[in-house]
């Protein structure tokens, strides 16, 4: 008979581990690869560039509007491995338990992850679950990695980064981060928000083969659109021009922030990206992103300038300058 | 300044989380790969079939003697790679830190990581660091994602053990777990025991280039020797029978587990091997696994049945005969 809580016993390696796995892990993620059982999956990759990727989750809640800890795990590293200009194919999952799990949490996490895996087209092909005693971690922790295959001639990096690039985002600022925050115990929020994630690779492909130059795709999570674009400018040693007015962010979600005192430019997103491209392809572009359903709200947010390199201005929307700084101390923990 | 202990704005995703970067991880793990700062790494992995494993560690406590959670995480998924029959390439890291966590331990958990790919061969290519608030995870977890190359003509995999087959174990038993044991805080054992965590692919190479033809490799690790041979003995569909008698185990180890009452056959390792190999490959096996120091101790404990598939069976000391099962029931947490 299952207990309807994770015990210290089902991360022991012997008999209840190997319960856990044969009956709640591989029945969620049933595939050719992953059921040998093995230490790890082997695969055949053909030829080629490959892009490896890797990212742990810890939010809290782990269910919220719009999604899970699951759909997270699966969605965050699809996206990192296309802001590698990827197309993802096989992801390993790596799950931390606290002992008094219950079952029926980690089974729909589970299910979350499956149908997250089969939206984005990709395969959990191998695992590996720890259960720690109750007060040792909270819930449940998510490590997912993964491999995809760079197709010949793309080449999306830092240092393809040139001034007078286009910069386009996919849409809405601050989806995620709002609803994780309105959900956080003790805060107490409602209101019609929620997180939008989203696995961004089919999106990237077509983008891709609209235009194969684009020269650097990220996604804006942790730290939001403020933090990321400072990154760039940093590694890609450029100034970089945005337009507040041009920053798209859904009523309510702007609503929360104003009410918060939150900027939405540091906002977590989970399923918006960054387009850094050559002029000409601005157009193009474009209308690959809004003709698809994750790019609907697509807007050019600025541009890429030999002035300031280093550097992240705004015009604002009374027609000033300020820079945008990277984000400095933590705006809220746990966010994915 | 840096300060001295892991606070929550280390995993912002802002500022300090970019300063825990590059001040302190990469520096760890400086490699061209690693070095670009995207969200994942490309690799050329030229052609052929590639191994992929996945391990999170929650050791406590995180330092002991022989090693740390650095050493154990890098050594752990090296040597699941290395029973898949591949040759360990490429690591990701996924940290999740708790808030408060001394920035001494960090570094030395790092040091360890490095001198550990170091001693393996492998890079550690692409990583992601979480940070936790106090109380939501204990001290550090680690996850590492590995990626391995398997050579033209190997076939390492449970499907391929026949009866006949000879089960040889490199090593003595029992010194991780043990040791682990010995350290955990309220038992306040000491004496002269030590984790064997170690990488076993250099001697896999070896025992591959004598041997391509072994059927199947296992690192009896969480659940020990006793819960290796069931999987083993289930998955494959044959019996085992191994000797009590030729079962190594140091002294010290052996002392300590009769004192607490702990079978050392379920106990974990995290430096041994089991192998299963054709019977004519026995001897230059044995000979290149004993002029091997990780080796150096290694047995025939047993040998693959028709009889009774699915069941471990153990000669006894004194010439009987007894079914080993899986472990059942926790016998330590955090033993990995």
């Amino acid at each position: 008979m299952k207990p309807d809580k994770i015990l210290l016993d089902h991360g022991s390696g012997g008999l209840m581990s190997h319960r856990l796995v044969t009956e709640t892990l591989l029945p969620a993620f049933d595939n050719p690869l992953l059921a040998p059982l093995h230490d790890g999956a082997v695969l055949d990759l053909g030829q080629g560039r490959v892009a490896f990727s890797t990212d742990s989750f810890v939010v809290d809640p782990i269910f919220f509007p719009g999604g899970s800890i699951g759909d997270l795990a699966v969605n965050g590293t699809v996206n990192d491995l296309a802001m590698c200009g990827a197309e993802p194919r096989f992801l390993s999952m790596g799950l931390i338990l606290e002992e008094g799990l219950p079952f029926s949490d980690l089974e729909r996490i589970l299910a979350d992850m499956k149908s997250a895996a089969g939206a984005a087209g990709v395969f959990i092909v191998t695992g590996d679950t720890k259960v720690v005693p109750r007060g040792a971690a909270d819930k449940v922790f998510i490590n997912t990695t993964g491999i995809g295959l760079v197709p010949a001639g793309i080449q999306v990096a830092p240092n393809r980064v040139r001034p007078g690039d286009r910069i386009l985002l996919s849409g809405t600022l601050a989806d995620h981060g709002m609803t994780i925050l309105s959900q956080r115990e003790g805060l107490g929020f409602g209101g019609p928000v929620q997180s939008d994630t989203a696995p961004l690779n089919h999106l990237v492909k077509k983008m891709l083969a609209a235009c194969p130059d684009i020269h650097l795709l990220r996604d804006p999570t942790r730290g939001g659109l403020g933090t990321s674009l400072n990154e760039v400018a940093c590694s890609a040693g450029v100034g970089i021009l945005m337009e507040e007015d041009r920053i798209p962010v859904r009523g309510p979600v702007a609503g929360l922030c104003e009410l918060l005192g939150i900027d939405p430019l540091y906002v977590a997103n989970e399923g918006k990206l960054l387009a850094f491209v050559p002029p000409e392809a601005e157009a193009p572009l474009m209308a690959v992103m809004q003709s698809d359903p994750l790019g609907r709200d697509a807007v050019v947010i600025g541009e890429v300038l030999a002035d300031h390199p280093g550097r992240v201005e705004m015009k604002t929307r009374i027609g000033g300058r300020r820079i945008v700084r990277m984000l400095t101390g933590e705006q809220l923990p746990r966010i994915c």
